[in-house]
């Protein structure tokens, strides 16, 4: 069946000259899709990276050293930022915007961080800056948060947005310990260049302040955000989880509260097998979302590597062929609460030998277990009196996120008076 | 963080005035959703229903039985259909064009069928049709594919997309009937008015044409897509699935070929506990969508349901409100190579005594069962050869694809050649 194409003409792509910073994992990756893909219109002139000796797969003629040459050559009008020196990042993509070039960037740290002031920018200068690659790698998340879930009452998100820390707690599930996972991870260019900003949560925080200003337009700073990271997991974490057949993922989570503001907090938590998220492993990442209308919907798709990372790029560069911007209209229409550590969460604390964690931080305790090499503590607690504990930050405690809809065993469900008795009592086999 | 909001005015919503047809499942979901979002900017001006006289949740001068007085109201900018009378839909739906005005509708059976009128109508007169609703309930398939995927190479797609068979073979795996499975999923607001476009999978062909246009750009009618319901499992079928520990789903599929052409069809289809779609039950629906870049991505949601399509209808008509239109790109560039049935298949095929089940049709058979009451083929076959052959709609026959990734059991593979021996063989254990 032919289709007439009469006044369709109108929206023919924009032609865009592109210089690119960055030939790296997913620098590199763009250079070779852009290669194959003539259709999108749009053309890498120039290429910015750091080391000229490097030998590279691409034409010398195309690469330079220096940033001007891009920034200031009159034909690019769209930069791409694919780099892993947050200073120079920062100096490149606002100075292209600051001369009303599009920008398109997947440093969700940059982003993240200088958020105020890269809407500022756009607004002021004109250029359209979008940066899908920076959350959840190939999910097309910040594009549906911006389009689809407008109006759909969103009440909830929770996902693993770090793709190396998912792929060394898959690792780690396995028996594999941390430090070799990790070096896998490195190896097989999931990982940071800087691989505490992946393990301490950073990374993640960085993606759920993304995600906070898409999902309800509240901007905050991603230091501000609860966060606890992988690296404190402990051996009886392990074996907690595989007793309960449970697995352990890193998640950002954030939940529209009763009075309107959201807690948001990054925290590992134990996943149970009824739930989404509890198939995605490796290098996946998984969103879920709760909304009134919807309820629940799930996303999954790789957060990671060069040309899961490279296919959101590629995403962004043709929107913006066709003149596509973030709106920001939940940031504009100002209807978002702002944050709150006003919220419950029920978790399990462990702690090694020798270590104190208070019971008393607890609304309600659920389960404890001690023995001579330490113990755990299952129990309900707010967010901000969580914050407030002196062992939060311990090396030697995890605190894991209890499964979704977890159910306190009846039996050993005990009320805050009777804490300190259990916990000086007998260690329980 | 204070945002600045100076030059975004421009992109402020475009009011929207609604005729809306139909006030049943849906149709009264939109009014009450919209009712709640004075924020939308969108206000139903006129009801048409077919009953003048059932009791309705809403005030009576709202309501008519004339079609005219919305069609030919200058204030009504937007029409949004939501009726179960497939001649009145699109009667109303090309008028509604025809005049210029937007359309969103969820009726996948009438846009399937006139989608290259309907097209010709938005570009002749100038209105935009949306239609996620249409297909996969709650998910934003069709705003993804035509946005996000576009440059993505995409090669595959593979999905549950009708709720209401999803809930019946969800009970029927728990052991519940298949007339008492279809009878609740009815109750529940789940299925058609007339059931047989649900379980026959003409509801799921339906969206499958969508989705191919969308995907790839390819128009087809669905009544070409080879198509078999669950209406004929057996018994045998479900006790098959238990003993392997599979699920059976009904699931849309489309694979890019070699030669770039597409194979599509609807099927049952087995689903073992590693794959996206186990975890697909009751009226949700999941896709999995695999790309070059992206490699595989996965979607679920609810497919069926009042407040769930209510969700996607509302996303058109925010959407609409800020002047979205499909740019039906891959359609336009007519690169989709058009259907071929020239792909195999793994299948099982189930057959009751007295059938005449021929194996010569495979290109290799894994496995053959048969006893007294029956028995099944599994092995490789051409969809081309499949459609050909008499058994293939008999109605005491079952044709369900083998799960992906299905390894035939080296011990039983036998070459075409063997196949009549077997056949006639003793029955196996
Ligand atoms: N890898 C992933 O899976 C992934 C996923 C999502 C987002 N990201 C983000 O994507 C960005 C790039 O990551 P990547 O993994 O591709 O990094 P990478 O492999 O470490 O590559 C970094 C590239 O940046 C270049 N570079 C560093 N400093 C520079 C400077 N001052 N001027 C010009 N070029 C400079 C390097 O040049 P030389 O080649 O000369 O050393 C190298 O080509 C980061 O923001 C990262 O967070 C990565
Ligand atoms: N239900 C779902 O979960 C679902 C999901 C996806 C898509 N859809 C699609 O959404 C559409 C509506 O489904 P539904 O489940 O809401 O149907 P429904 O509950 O059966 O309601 C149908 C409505 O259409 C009205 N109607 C029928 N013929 C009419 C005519 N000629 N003029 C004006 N009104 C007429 C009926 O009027 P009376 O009230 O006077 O009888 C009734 O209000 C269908 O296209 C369906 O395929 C439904």
């Amino acid at each position: 069946m032919a289709l007439p194409d009469s006044n369709l003409k109108s929206s023919m792509p924009n032609h865009l000259t592109i210089g690119l910073f960055g030939f790296g994992v997913v620098g590199e990756g763009i250079y070779r899709v852009l290669e194959e893909l003539p259709s999108l219109n749009a053309r890498i002139k120039t290429i910015c990276i750091r080391d000229p000796h490097k030998p590279r797969a691409a034409p010398s003629a195309l690469f330079t050293t220096d940033a001007a040459q891009l920034l200031q050559d009159p034909d690019i009008n769209l930069v791409v930022e694919l780099i892993d020196d947050a200073a120079a990042a920062y100096r490149i993509v606002t100075e292209a915007l600051r001369s009303g070039r599009h920008v398109v960037s997947a440093n969700k740290k940059l982003i993240a961080e200088h958020l105020p002031e890269l809407l500022r920018l756009q607004q002021q200068h004109g250029g359209s800056f979008l940066y899908e690659a920076a959350v959840c790698g190939s999910i097309p998340i910040l594009r549906n948060l911006e389009e689809y879930y407008d109006n759909d009452l969103l009440h909830a998100l929770s996902g693993i947005v770090n793709g190396s820390t998912n792929y060394i707690l898959t690792q780690q599930a396995k028996g594999l310990d941390y430090a070799g996972a990790l070096k896998q991870a490195q190896e097989l260019g999931f990982a940071e260049s800087d691989p505490s900003l992946d393990v301490e949560g950073w990374d993640a925080a960085n993606k759920l302040a993304l995600l906070l200003a898409h999902a309800w337009g509240i901007v905050t700073p991603p230091e501000a955000l609860l966060r606890k990271g992988i690296t404190r997991l402990r051996p009886h974490d392990w074996a907690h989880a595989r007793e309960k057949g449970w697995r352990i993922a890193l998640t950002a989570t954030a939940t529209r509260l009763a009075d309107g503001k959201v807690g948001a907090l990054v925290l590992p938590r134990f996943v149970d097998e009824g739930h989404p998220l509890y198939g995605v492993r490796d290098e996946y990442n998984g969103l879920v979302l709760e909304s009134r209308l919807a309820d629940r919907q799930f996303l999954s798709g790789k957060g990671a590597g060069r040309y899961p990372t490279a296919s959101a790029v590629v995403s962004d560069i043709s929107a913006l062929s066709y003149g596509y911007r973030y709106a920001y209209k939940k940031l504009r229409a100002g209807t978002g609460g702002g944050l709150s550590d006003e919220f419950s969460l029920d978790v399990f604390v462990g702690y090694g030998e020798g270590t104190r964690t208070g019971a008393s931080a607890f609304d309600e305790v659920y389960s404890t277990f001690h023995s001579g090499s330490g113990g755990y503590i299952t129990g309900r607690i707010t967010a901000a009196r969580l914050r407030a504990t002196a062992w939060w930050q311990d090396p030697d405690v995890s605190v894991i996120a209890l499964p979704e809809g977890f159910t306190a065993p009846e039996r050993t469900r005990v009320s805050r008076g009777k804490v300190r008795d259990l916990l000086i009592a007998e260690p329980v086999a």
